[in-house]
Parts: structure tokens; sequence; C-alpha cells
């Protein structure tokens, strides 16, 4: 058995003279720094730089893709050593684990999980043997075996990626310690934190009312005064710029925003903190909530993020038993044109906002997203997101949306992973859809290889390091 | 004039190393048996083996895509002899129904509907000359003359085109009497009914108030009374089931569903029977009968199959002259995942339950479908339906679906037809597409051609079978 | 420095065999005249026959795609030279203008300006540098030079373009003089009007209090009154027939039609006239309207147009700074099934009617639209429009709307443009891009190159000379 190796030319066009293109492109950002400016890497990995233990928990738990498709056939979240929302975790192993990935690996075909998967077996670790039901034992134990090498520790394996800078998503009321770690410490690695207010900002949050009031032993501020709440934001978010934050992101079901006066604003609060506010007020809340964002993004700088339309924990069985973000994200339809448009009319116009937006609703590109981001200053389009962090999403994204709002109305690419090993796969994955895209251009005589030359590079670097001011 | 001779790449990828692939792949497939879970032949045709007399009768007359585009194009159903609502027929014959097709036939140019119908008059008749204006009587003459011949008796025709089997679809009321003479006939084809209740769980159904008290008579149920309404259903299932059925159908405008207390339910029942029940009413009860029959479903195994988002009877003068369904079926926008969520709330992660989706709305591919079959055990996607039956439906289908959903979460496919002699041109045309999706995957580098032949064969009678417990 | 030279082979597509196939294709139709049924030329350009005088004012300023591009990315409008709503101009030169274009080209890659702009530049004019940053003022001063050739007079470009007949689109209370003095002239040239009623048909339109006694005016018909308001409409469609006009066009936000009793319809005119009607009134009278122009096209025989789903003025502070349609066109969601129903209840199947749809919501492509021209015999689809008219767009549109409505029920192509030096690019980049679809058509064996060069005629110069009565 010859060791498993990825085709070289995989993902680019399959003409052949498109092909040939697409190569001599790819090659040129191939070994680029991987910008990753949005993820959900841990930080305290860093710091510790502990070894990883177990195949099993480094690649299969942490990721949702795998997770949802497991049990989409019947493969039940008990049997995956799923830890439960009570506490308890099933008594399972993780070779056991390990096993019945190996035994459902065919489910992964033609799905981006399987390049990344492959892409971190066979490339990054190594494996010399095909995963599949036969090979699970070998594979577990080769892997397990690698992990405890030192080059598998967290720091090598940034500094082997080529990784510039890595951002982590952190929650408004985190005391950030790890970053402080980082900061305060001799490793020359960029990890730095993204300020993340959703707990703070979104009366749904079933923690909200307990949140709020931490919000306030943390800045000293009144944060049931309108006013006082507001500023106390603008500390935390002062805070994270101190440890080297860029941006900020948040995530809410619907793209609505809202732009009142303030006395409208002090009444939604009070109802928000005193538990009273029927939903739609909660959502005209969340909406309002990211017309004040918008508003300290042009004060303090720090790039805005918004992620729009998934609708989480959408099984309540599994929420129940296995508590929140268990891989029951399922997206509804988005309509950005109405919902942005009062923090559009408030501030859309002020070139020092910086708003990147994120869509699960692939209607809206052409229809909404590729209109928006092609006219206002302030707005740039995120890469695509979930489900489209694709070979065919990237292509039907970049086709569709390039036409309305060019190369230089959006953001580059970022992973959005807390899969360690799958970062290189995934910026691999988008480098070589973009050459691609670029080569078919260049075919069709819309321009030449020289401009697709330099295209290539912002996409690689220029378009990410410019959207987050990293 | 050479004879008419279908491409034998057609329909496959147009690169030169992918249609090699393509072709490897298709070869392995293109004579596998075809599975037929899903369609509308009349079992009376397998009963009576009679000859079909008329080519209009047989390939014009029963095809809604081929009556609406003459439509649209100024043809009037009259000419078509399209029966009428009440009763009478338009006194035109065979021969100049099917002088206006030939003269109209570039109009189904880039349409499935002429794939099919040159893969029914060449391969499957042997016409010999091409299809036009000018060789309308000829041809005309030559396939009637063909199908006196005994090698087109439904028997044979079933037979040469290796159907394994074929699902009808049957009204909750009917009384099978053709199934029942084929399953005590000696003939060994194997034609088996699916259970469509729609006729009575629709209160919109205008023969509602009439239908169920039919129910009652046939199953000695109280069906005034929800239980008994609940029990008469059940018992309906168990007769088709009784005559090979493994599925069941249902058809409605919209994906809501509702899982009621008892004592709602009962209100709906009444007031449906009563004829009181307000549209938005009408549209909840529905919605509860889904979920009711995806218990039963869980109860008696019967596969469910629901078909969502098509505006039937569309145009109110076309529905009063001609009667229902004559081609003005007009989908509308579905919002599955809002809609779903009662049922699957009630029963979505139970693994006995197995529910195949069918959708007009693309949008909800990537947004909403791919990602609720691709995370609950219990949901299969369908292959694509209607209007998306179709070489570049199905590309678009599988390209998008599988990076979310991969293989094995979708159902096969099935020709939905009740045209005869294009459901071996419906099937190559599905293989041959699959093929030139896997090719690309291939060359691209995703997967090897040992995977993409496994999946060929699963995507050509395996997954089917097991969607559909056949 | 070799003079730029376009592609000759540019927009085909990319696989040897099938650019071999389009560029056949594409070779018949390419110097066929061109059919202009629909756009915004300014009739006086013929009647005077002035040379144009600044690459930016007629390069740049009118055209809306390049200024919402150069907003996106910072440029300011003042800087552009774009006349604000209060009349004044702000004070840079041309030249000043083309630079900051010149500096920032490389915006445009990969979207339809870039291709059309090469083409004016390269291939209209003749300019023999490439246009970057370090050849502005070289740029500058050749198109002036060139612009100031006899050739270069808008009646000398009509001819050179191949241009058979150029629509313009004119308000319903326009006086037609410049068309008159076109008729009454000497001129071979076809330039006709198009009826658009907006003005007179839409309450939201801030003038429309004072517009509609100006119709009075026009007409001598008392408009207070249902009938009379119809009736001057008659007249004017009448005028407008009369200079050669043979369609109309409206542009509302939504589909929504209505077919309400005359008593409803006068209650709403006088509403509309007191300024008292509430905007969802106002909607329904413009539903009402696209009704009654359905009729009176019926009756008079002009092609009604409807495009529909651009969220016109989107940002409220540039309206404010610089007017009316500066390039925040941002779209909606289109609900044409349930919109149009009450206008196709009414006439839909009066062949009589012919009425084109246009869309800015792809997603109602395959869902709606070409189920809707594929069924009823009085609308055809209109073009890809607005961020659609675009390689990718037209490609997409073919491949999606052909397989349910087939070519016949689309209307061939429009260049909707006020960018005359754009024209020909604008009807190159279509046939290029329908020779490719042909092409593959042909490659996958679909059908036959024979067929494809018909269909090919028809898409160049067939289908809209029919569509349009032309």
């Amino acid at each position: 058995m010859t060791a498993p190796k990825l085709d070289p030319d995989r993902l680019l066009p399959t003409g052949e003279g498109v092909r040939r293109l697409a190569r001599t492109l790819y090659e040129e950002i191939a070994t680029l720094p991987l910008i990753c400016p949005h993820g959900h890497t841990d930080p305290a990995w860093f710091v510790d730089n502990a070894c990883f233990e177990d195949a099993a928990e480094l690649l299969i738990l942490p990721d949702h893709y795998v997770l949802r498709m497991l049990l989409s056939q019947g493969v039940c979240y008990d049997d995956l050593g799923v830890p439960r929302a009570d506490g308890t975790v099933p008594a399972v192993d993780g070779r056991s684990i390990w096993r019945l990935f190996a035994a459902n690996y065919r489910l992964f075909l033609g799905t981006p999980s399987r390049v990344w998967m492959d892409h971190a077996l066979y490339e990054v670790i190594g494996v010399d043997r095909r995963l599949d039901e036969a090979t699970a034992d070998y594979t577990y134990d080769f892997i397990n075996e690698r992990l405890a090498d030192d080059s598998f520790r967290p720091r090598a394996l940034y500094e082997r990626f080529g990784i510039e800078v890595l951002a982590t998503t952190d929650d408004a009321l985190d005391d950030l310690a790890n970053h402080r770690a980082l900061r305060d410490g001799d490793w020359q690695g960029r990890v730095i934190p993204t300020f993340r207010p959703d707990r703070v900002t979104d009366p749904d949050n079933e923690g909200f009312r307990g949140d709020v009031p931490r919000l306030a032993e943390l800045t000293g501020e009144d944060v049931t005064d309108w006013s006082g709440y507001l500023a106390a934001l603008r500390r935390r978010r002062a805070t994270f710029i101190g440890l080297g934050a860029t941006a900020t992101d948040s995530g809410f079901p619907t793209a609505r925003t809202a732009d009142l006066a303030e006395t409208e604003c002090q009444r939604l609060l009070t109802g928000a903190l005193a538990g009273t506010l029927p939903p739609d007020d909660a959502d005209l809340f969340r909406g309002q909530m990211l017309t004040e964002m918008a508003r300290m993004s042009i004060d303090d700088g720090l790039v805005m993020q918004l992620h729009v339309g998934s609708g989480r924990n959408y099984a309540p069985a599994v929420q129940a038993r296995y508590g929140r973000d268990r891989g029951f994200d399922i997206p509804m339809a988005t309509d950005w044109s109405k919902g942005l448009k009062p923090l559009l009319d408030a501030c859309g116009l002020d070139e020092r906002l910086r708003l990147i937006l994120f869509t699960l609703d692939e209607a809206t590109y052409t229809r909404e997203l590729a209109p928006l981001v092609g006219a206002f200053p302030s707005l740039l389009l995120g890469p695509p997101w979930w489900f489209f962090d694709s070979p065919n999403g990237m292509r039907d994204y970049r086709r569709r949306v390039t036409e309305t709002a060019g190369y230089f109305n959006t953001a580059g690419f970022n992973d959005d992973t807390r899969a360690l090993l799958s970062i290189p796969a995934r910026h691999d994955m988008y480098r070589r859809v973009e050459a691609g895209v670029l080569a078919e251009f260049v075919a069709e005589g819309q321009f030449g290889l020289e401009e697709a030359r330099d295209l290539a590079q912002e996409l690689a670097v220029g378009l990410v390091r410019r959207a987050y001011k990293l």
C-alpha cells in the first residue's frame, strides 16, 4: 500500500489550459503567511503549549461539521462521547469514537470536511495509510503518537502553518487572562482577542439578566442607565484594544437594525434587565445595539463583523441533552436590504466605519449584498461562511458577487474554525479556488495574467490585512 | 437522410479528460435496473396490458411539460384535444395534434422535455426520421404502427426498460382493485401503490366534506372523532402496506407543520367537516396532519414523502375550462426551517422515521434543506423535482447540496412521471448527470475513481433502494 | 508598449472544443444589426447631433455602475463632479475626474463595467495605451481629441454601431419635441419613444399631485375622475404611438397587482390626488395601474414592460445631497407568483397582451418566472437586468430559465443604458455569452449545430424584434 497523497492540482479547474493558468497563480500564493482574523481557537492552547493527546478529542469532538453529519446518518452523540448538558460525559474512549468515524468516513465524500480532514491526516500529520474502517486502529495510534511530539504543540503548529496573526473570539465579560499572558510572555506569535458582546447585548441570551450586572462590576458603570450601559461596553472594547483586538463580532438571527430615540432605548434596556421584553422588542434591542456598535467602531476604530441568519440550537432535544451549539444551526432567509437600513442611514456613508457582513442566505449575494457593499464605503462582504466555506460555495460567491461588487469590496478569507489542524487546509482550499476563478477570468479574456497575479496577492493577504487593520 | 441518433456522450461534461472519466462511470451504471419509487403511471396499464393506440394520446396529452409550453406560445388547449372540465372532448384527431406538436418542436430546444422526447422517439420507438413539421405525418404513422406491436404493450415495456419496481400514486380512498389484480395475477413485475392521503387530509380539497365520510365507510371508524379519524387513516395505510406499499406522499403548498393538543385537533377536524374552517386554520390542519403522518410512519414503517411549494391551478380560467392540473403549477417561496420545526421537534430525531423532502424553491437547497437533512437522522432530500428534473437542475442540486449534506442524505432518483415511454430517458439523464458530477469531483482531486465508482452504484440503485425500503 | 487589444475569444467558454463551436456561432451573429428596444439615451443627442466634448462627462458621469463602485471605495461624489440636488456643480474639471477614475480602474476587474469600458476605449475610440494611473492624462487627451471628430457625433455613432432601432424612455408628460423633430427631420435613423407613466401612476412620486393635473392639461380629460384619468393615459399612449412607440415601461418596488372594482379605484385615485393615501394603498394603486396598463396594451397593442424589485434612492443622505438615482438602487426579494396573480387572472391568457418581466431577484428565475412565462401566452421574460447584465448573470439566466421556459419565451437582449459608447460592447457581450451557452448545449449533445445556428439568429435579432413588434 502506497502512502496516501493529495492531488497537487486538487480543487483547480479541470480544463487543461485553465488549470495551467490556475496552477501558476496558486503557486505564487500557496506559501504566503496565513492571516486568521476570525476563528474560535482557544488562546489557552498557546499559553500552555501542551501536547494534544487524543485524535478523537482533537479532530472530531470540536468539529460541528463532523458531528452533525454522523448524527444525520444515525450515529448517536453518546457514542461519539459528546459531553452532556448536565456535565456528565459518556463513557466512551477515543479509540471507539475514532473507529466510528473511520467506519463512516465515506459519508463525507464531496464535502469540505473530507478535504480538510484528508489534508490534516495526510499532509499535516503524515498518516501513511488511507483512513477507513480497516485502518481505524492503525491511524488512531499513528496520530496519537505524532501528537505527543513537540512538533505538534500549539506554538509549533502555529509557526509551522505560517500563521501571521490569529484572532480568537472572546466574550465581552471574558477576563482575557490568556491574552494577557500571551502579551506578557516571550512567545513571538500574534494571538489576539475579538470583542464579542452578544452575551450582554442579546436579551434572548438566557443569562442576560445576570451577565449585564457583571459588566457593571468589570467597568464601574451604571448599566441600568442607557448611557452607562453604552459606556461600559466602550470600556470593555478599550480593554480588548489594549490586548491587540482589531475587531468585534456579533451573530444574530436577523439583520434587523434600529436607530431609536434615547428614551426608547432606555425603555428597552429597562425591560430587558427586568426580563419583561416581548420577543419583537428583544429583536429591536439587538438591532439598536448593532447601530450602537457601529457608532463605537467609528470612535475607536474596531472593525465590526456581523454574522446573520443562523437559527441556532434548532433541535430543542439536542440542546436539552447536550447543551448549546451542537451542530444544529439551521439557516433562514435574511432580509439585508430592509434590515440594515436604519444602521446605514445613521452611519453607512461614514468612511471611518468598517462593517463586514456574513450571510447564510446565498440568495442575497446578488440580490442584496453585492449591491450594498458595491455602494456603501463602510461595507465589505466577508468570505463564504459555515456551509458555504467549501469549493462550490466559494466559486459561486466569487462568480456572483464580483460582477457587482468587484474584488475590493470583499474581505479576503477567514477560516472561522476551532479545528486547529484544519487551518492550513482551509486557507489552501480558498487559495486554490480563488486561483481557479482568476484563471477562468484570464482564460475568458476579461483581464490579463498580470492583473490576475496582483489580485491573487490581494486575495491571499492584501484584502484581509486591510479589512481587519492587521 | 440518415436516421436520427442520440449522441452517445450526451449530457456528460464537455472537457476531454472529465468526459472520459464520466463515460467510464456512466457505463458502469447505464444498464442497472430502474428503481421507480415515485410516479404517476396507471396500474390498469399493467393489469390490462393493452396496446397504446395513438402517439398523441400517449406522448403529448399526459405530459404537462409539453402542454404548458405549447400554450405559452399560443397553441390553445382545444386544438390539442385537452378534455374539458365539463366532460366534453374537443373534436380533434391525434394526427392534427401531432402535427401541431411537430411544427412547434423547436420550442423545446434546451429543455429536458426535448431530451426525453428524443430518447423516446429515436431510442425507444426507433423513429427513423427527425421530427419536424415536414415529418409529422410520417412519424405519426410510424409511431402508431409500432405501438400496435406486442413489444410495446405495458408489461413488455416494463421488462424491456429493466424496471425492478414501479410505484404508482394512489388516493387514500382508492379501492386498489388494480393493485389487487396485480398481486393476484401471475405477472412477475412489481407494481406497488403509494398512499396519498391529501384528499382526506386537506380541508381545501373541494370534495373534503364528502370524501372523509367515505373514509368512514371504508374503515368502519367514526371519522368525526379525532382519534377515529386517525384510526381510519391507519387502517387505510395497512391496506396499502398489504398490497406492497412502502411509502406515502403528501403535496401541500407550504411546509408548515403543527403539533397541537388533541382538543385543538378535534376543533379543527370538526370545523373542517362542517366546512367552516378559515384558510389559516385549513393550513394549520394540513400541518397537523403532516405530523400525524410522521407518527404513523414511525409505527408502521411507511416512508413519508413531502412535496412542497407548488401553487396548483394558478390560472382559474384554465381550471374552469379544463379542470385541475393542466400545467399551471406555479411555485412559490418555501420556509422549510420554520415550517418543519414542530414536526421535527416532535419526532425529527427518531430514527424510525424516514421523511423525504422535495422542493420547488432552489434557494432553500443550501440555505435550509442541506443543513436540515445533514443533521436530522430522520430526513433525506429527494431528487430535483418538476422544473428541476433537468440536466442543469440536477447539477446545481448535486453541487450545492452535497457539500453540506453529502451523498448519503439524499434519496437517489425518481422519475415522477405518467409518461411511460420517458421513464428510461429520465433515469438515463440522471445517471449521466451524476456520472458527470462524480467525474468532476475526481478530476478536481476531491476523491478517487474507486470512491466515485462506489458512489455511482449508490446513486443509481443503492440510495433509492434504502431510502424507500425497496 | 503595444496597443491594448481585446481578446478575440473573450467571454467564450474556455474548453477547446466548446470554444471552437462557440466561435463559429458567435461569428455568424457578431455583425448583425443592434436592436435596442429599451434604454435611456437622450433623443436630443440625435436631434442636435453635436459632438461630445469630455471623456469624463461622456464615459463616467452618466454611468451609475461606475459612480457607485468608486464611492464604495471611498471616492466621494464631489470629487467626481456629480451635480448636487440644489443645482450646484462641484468645481472639478474633467481631467481631475478622469485621473481619479484611471487611478481606481482596478476596482472594476471582474465586473462588466470593465468589459464595457475596455471595449469603448480600445475598440470604439481606439485608445492606444492601456488605461491606468500613469496614462490618465494621455488617454484623457486622446479621447477628447477623438470626440471632436465628426465620426463621433451621435448619428455617426448610431450608424457605425449598426443600430437598427433605438428606443428611449420618456415620461408620460414629456412633450416629445425631440421625437417630433426626429420624425420630421431627414435623418434615417430610427429613434423611438417608450411610454413611461410611473410619474403619474405612482402616488409615492413626490410630484404626483402636481403632475397628474398636467396630464389633464395635455389631454383635456378630467383626471380626478377614474375613467377620465384612464382616458387621459390612453390619449398619451396614442401620442407616443404616433411617434413610433411600440412599448411602455413601468418600474415599481413590488410585483403587486390588483383588479379592483371601479368605486374602489375612484377612492384610491381621490386619495392619491389629495395626498392622503397610506403607503399600502399607494402600493395597491400602483398594482391597479399595472392591470390597467395591461388592459390598455390589449387595446392599443403597446408591449408592456415591467421592472420590479429595485429599492431606489436607498441612501437618503445621497439623495438629499445629489438627488435621485445616484447609484443607490438596492434590490429586495420579489414575490412574482402572488403579485402578478390579479393581473394574470384578468388578462394573462389573452394573446393580445404582451408583458415582458424584468427581475433583480435571481431566486425567482427558476422558482417563479420561468414557470410563469413557460405557461402564460401573454408573458415573456426580459433579459438579465442591471446587476445581472453581466457574463455570469447572463449564463446563469440562460442555463436556469431555458430548461423550463425554452428559448422562445424570452425576449432577446436590450442594453438598458444611457452610456452611448457602451452599446456595442453590451450587445457583443450578450452575443458572446449566448453563443457560448449554445455551444455547450451542442457539445452536451442536447441539440445539433444547425439548431444552434438558428437559435443564435433568434437570440441576436429574431426574438427581440418579435417581442417588441419592431
